[in-house]
């Protein structure tokens, strides 16, 4: 691998230590002649830029050498000031980054302003991973929608559980806990409340330091028991509509629960729901739903992506993963691309993107 | 890759080329410092064996050089004379070959005869890939039960058809074309007569002189129209049970069509079913089925590797790759290990074995 390559790499790995959302993740390196002379990346949102962390620890030794970012820096003042301006301060040379900052503040603004200042700028250095790792951000700024995950653990036949009801386990080990990560890296899980009422789980980040994230339950007409694992502090929404029992709402609540009444209606309309928790903030969701929930976020269209953990198992009979109305010709199915495949132990993890 | 190792991939090339059920395939290649001097393979059942065909086009260069084979050469007179004999009077000086005969009338054998008059003997090389081209051969040897391989084509959410039952198509081009080769490699396809009276495939091999397959249809109550695209011609077999109506029985063998009638009850019993077909000496069956059909060969026992197309879809309603009854619980699943992936364009092949 050529330096740059492995520069740019490295960004990524750095980036991918922070828990930045609604931010971007970014990690940048500063080099010269080859070596590595200094690094950083975007913790948190609020905090330091990578660009501002790693020019402090560069110092003097900035001037003249080669700054790399997996994002373009930005140019505005927003918590922090304005990259450009502390690169442009710092004298660096040369600046190469992987892609273009979507926010419509920055795109193209922030190298165009380094090229003013006499700044070589390279553009597009491993753009595909870097584009990958922030994938959600990039859904969200120009929709104010978050990305959506569909993540399921089922057998070569389809199925997420037995015809009793019976799912410990689908998937090995090392797959869930694949899931663990990301549940630490996503902003939120959701479940229908069928999955609460049937497996009470608690849906957090059972890894070392993971980050909780918000659990948000469908639940239209609050039939959650309030006993139930995923109540078990308030980093938690539930979703109903308007057709909710009013006096479990108001216990809910008086327990420091939020409920969102979404929608009028039977059923929790999840495309609103969806630019709800955009409103908030909330850039990323991750779907673990039983059959239903699945099928219905498929249809209203907000699926980003599918994580299928395909586990070397047949079980003949039981929930399949999806259970909605669905197109009556094959050739009107929803189509995925994108695919990427790789065994994780004996189960295959199946990724890939609806089009 | 060593030479050996290229002698050896040449010889299971070779053998490829071969439609030799009940036979195994068997390739051969003579080579004398480095270079191929002759090849050979079994073409079909009755025919000369490879080794005896390499002998011939390799004359007296036989003499002092190595003779490589995917399985043991035989040592008896079957419908020709043991290749042991031919080997050592030739002078071949080593032989290296893949993997035993499993044949009671050689395991071993061969290779003592050839080590008794003094040829070098080396077995084991490439033994993996020898015995998967021979897993039918292997299957049936010792059970007289043919290899049995399910094949489906599903959608990611684990449907061969949606809800109004199209099906065309689940899997793309490429995969189709591959299920064609392997019905040129099958001695027997088998399907219900629910795919029949539903598709109504004609169930032959559309590529270049290909094989048609035996075909076989499991039709318990002989509901088969006459005019079926299957009983197009006579290379097909259809298993009831004594509950089925005798004079449709009688009409069907009038046209020729062969009806077993494999058990009493309502169903067929398809493990009885595989024996009657090992007894009549076939060794390989492909069953194209639909959920009913995979369920009830899963639950039988009679599979023995399944090959998943799946392709880039989701139909979130629609007919289950399986239905049958199931066990209650996850843990109870039929087990699939020695796993392979690949992709052919986008759909995903899955391949793997019953435990």
């Amino acid at each position: 691998m050529a330096d740059k390559e492995r520069f740019m790499k490295r960004c990524l790995e750095l980036a991918r230590k922070g828990r930045t959302s609604p931010n971007p993740m970014v990690g940048c390196v500063i080099a010269r002649q080859g070596r590595i002379i200094a690094e950083g990346y975007h913790e948190k949102a609020g905090g330091p830029h990578a660009e501002v962390q790693a020019l402090k620890k560069a110092g003097k030794k900035a001037r003249g050498a080669v700054m790399y970012a997996n994002l373009e820096p930005c140019c505005h003042h927003g918590k922090t000031p304005p990259c450009t301006d502390a690169i442009i301060k710092a004298g660096i040379k040369n600046v190469v980054c992987a892609m273009r900052d979507p926010n419509p503040r920055v795109s193209g603004e922030g190298i165009r302003q380094l090229k003013a200042a006499g700044i070589r700028v390279e553009l597009g250095l491993m753009e595909k991973q870097a584009k990958r790792l922030n994938e959600a951000f990039l859904r969200y700024i120009p929709s104010k929608m978050p990305f959506v995950l569909m993540k399921a653990a089922v057998t070569l036949d389809g199925r997420i559980a037995t015809s009793s009801g019976d799912s410990r386990w689908v998937s090995n080990e090392a797959s869930r806990r694949t899931v663990h990560r990301l549940r630490d890296r996503y902003d939120a899980v959701l479940v229908g409340i069928g999955t609460v009422l049937k497996d009470n789980p608690r849906l957090t980040c059972r890894i070392r330091e993971g980050n909780d994230p918000i659990r948000i339950i469908v639940d239209s007409k609050l039939r959650i028991p309030l006993d139930a694992e995923v109540l078990a502090d308030d980093n938690v929404m539930i979703a109903a509509t308007e057709a909710c029992d009013s006096k479990k709402k108001a216990r809910l609540e008086a327990r420091g629960i939020g409920v969102t009444v979404v929608n009028s209606g039977r059923r929790v309309d999840l495309y609103r729901l969806m630019q709800m928790l955009g409103e908030l903030r909330i850039i990323s969701v991750l779907v673990e739903g039983g059959a239903g929930i699945n099928a219905s976020a498929l249809e209203a269209g907000i699926v980003d992506k599918v994580m299928f953990f395909i586990a070397p198992k047949m079980i003949i009979r039981g929930k399949p993963v999806t259970e909605g109305k669905g197109p009556k010709l094959m050739k009107d199915a929803l189509q995925l691309n994108r695919i990427r495949i790789r065994m994780v132990d004996d189960d295959l993890l199946y990724e890939a993107y609806l089009k």
